[in-house]
């Protein structure tokens, strides 16, 4: 559980951000496994003034009226920019979906039991669940991760062995998770991003009870009130909802002094919330794209673009979901999400969804004809 | 120009919706192609108490949160309902972009010279538009007819002559086209869609001028105020707008006779838009799922809907355009789009960047594992 491939330090004259963990809490009785604080490289803006114009000329000069492809032709200039050239192209496009468990769900804030997290990862690698109908669809490659789910699968084709624990601790009664783990699982996903071969990747979680942890960093992230950060989740009736709201409040107060992203990480997070941080933070150091799914993923990047506000160049919305905060989440992010379809599932899914749309936006751009070559006359007003 | 496979009369115990247009203008001085009223078959609804019980439990024992996937749920059992099974497919799916002109150009109503009509043909067939790369990316074969352009292309691949004449004529000052043009155009529409293979059809078109038709129609199919069904088409400045707005309503009132649909279809319609409805309602009766884009096509729509309500049960909206005027439209409908991103281009570039999310549809329904096939745990509320 060590030795993960970081990326070296070639850019030293900016300095790296540190993963300086402050948790207040107690660490959790079994032995962590240490690993060394990784040095995450600063993550640049994609703000390139030549590039900016560049693209604006060529989208305007295809053969189309002002403006008429709206908000793909938005994305055509952030996946040039992201890309750093006229003619993005979407390469070997991955979504990985991260599982784990949540000491949360002792305190009953789910409509479905914990076993149905190692169960539906059993249905992933069956191929039977909604992430995998949709990312064979759509060519998307599918890695399914085991972040810390309280289950042991054995060693399996098809399952990315990256546990961290048999789930987190209940952050209701002490933190989810200590400094360590927090920092192993960032370094897990940060790792695995580092491996993939494209230019796309997406992310997707499953975990029973995450909408509690989501709900928890996005109230801590945002100063958003807990009432509007909290939602049905699978599928709570109202007086669940009630008291989900009451558990996050509860355990929000117990845990008053947490204020550092990477502290708010390790004490509200899940194991799969974590990898994720670490995921789109390499990803964009990468400069590969990131393609945010929902409410969970969101939460995710609510952490990591604290740590790393750059991150939201590279960062394109999926669809805005039903879940309830999901909407507040994007707007207090000042995103616009391609998709509107009352989603609520998770695992990827939005992601996988709205992957042909960042297709179609770097398609356009590099494929369609222009006024002159085309010889179509232009606006005459 | 005659001689079209019109489909027999196999139901005749339904009674033949007739074409019977009384327009009340005089024929345009060129001889007409006379060809005989046709006979549309009635179409049926959709609705099935039975299958829509077996839709509902197959939606709901796959194995993700009740309704958690939202519009797709909805849109899986339409496509189960259209095609009478609870196993629906996407079977060859095809785009026809019908283009045409429009006499109403010589009111100054467009930002675009007329000529962009022909010139974008020209661009459709050498693979060079908008739609030709969203089709090519979505796998959607791709028809373009020319339904009326002004403009002699000669003998070409891949257009398919169905010219009726040279553009409508200037409908401020007589109507658009003669009760037989408009006839003939609805039969072509019809045709071509009887001899496609597969189950699905998107319309698309390419006019200049031809929002200002679909806003006159928008407005006398659906009463909403002038003001409100005209937009800027394809960049008109607030002048323009105001401009267009004036010469539909002095035309509005000075056809003020004219309200049965196909008289108002022929009054201010142009040919592709006849032409749609004529394929709206072939479609829909052949089971085919009609894919509907934006702003001109579902002013088609409102035509044929008008003529056979039960249309709309075969009707996908694929997207909410930005032309103004299209949300009135749709709502005016009971239509929920798929997509909102804020396209206003036309082609039927909507509709190709919609059809994924059908195919996602279509696909959970058939590829997703049940609970009980995945032994997932349910619900525990």
């Amino acid at each position: 559980m060590s030795g993960y491939p970081m990326k070296p330090l070639t850019r030293p004259t900016k300095p790296p951000v540190l993963l300086n963990i402050k948790l207040g809490s107690q660490p959790r009785p079994r032995p962590p496994t240490i690993i060394p604080m990784s040095p995450f490289t600063k993550i640049n803006s994609t703000f390139d003034v030549a590039l900016s114009a560049q693209l604006d000329v060529a989208i305007n000069n295809k053969t189309k009226p002002l403006g008429s492809l709206g908000l793909l032709e938005t994305l055509a200039k952030q996946l040039g920019l992201i890309q750093q050239t006229t003619q993005p192209a979407i390469r070997q496009p991955a979504v990985i979906v991260f599982a784990a468990d949540h000491g949360i769900t002792a305190e009953n804030i789910s409509a479905f039991p914990q076993s149905v997290t190692w169960q539906m990862v059993e249905n992933f690698l069956a191929q039977g669940a909604a992430i995998n109908v949709f990312a064979r669809q759509t060519g998307c490659a599918l890695q399914i991760v085991d972040a810390g789910v309280n289950h042991d699968f054995g060693p399996r084709d098809g399952l990315i062995d990256r546990k961290v624990a048999l789930g987190t601790h209940n952050f209701a009664r002490q933190a989810a998770m200590s400094a360590v783990e927090c920092a192993q699982a960032m370094q897990h996903g940060y790792a695995l991003v580092a491996a993939l071969d494209g230019n796309l990747v997406g992310f997707g979680e499953m975990g029973i009870g995450n909408t509690t942890a989501g709900a928890a960093l996005m109230h801590k992230m945002s100063g958003i009130p807990v009432v509007d950060c909290v939602g049905a989740g699978t599928g709570l009736a109202p007086d669940g909802i009630q008291h989900k709201r009451q558990v996050i409040e509860q355990a929000v107060a117990f845990h008053a002094g947490v204020l550092e992203p990477l502290d708010v990480l390790a004490t509200f997070g899940g194991f799969e919330i974590a990898m994720m941080v670490g995921a789109m933070l390499g990803a964009a150091e990468r400069r590969m794209t990131v393609l945010v799914d929902g409410f969970i993923v969101t939460s995710a990047l609510l952490v990591a673009a604290q740590l790393q506000p750059a991150l939201l160049d590279y960062c394109v919305f999926a669809h805005c979901s039903n879940e309830s905060g999901h909407q507040r989440m994007l707007a207090h992010l000042g995103a616009k999400p391609l998709l509107q379809l009352d989603l609520r599932l998770g695992e990827g899914t939005g992601a996988a969804l709205a992957l042909p749309l960042l297709q179609a936006a770097a398609n356009f751009l590099c494929q369609m004809a222009t006024f002159e070559s085309a010889q179509v006359s232009e606006k005459t007003e």
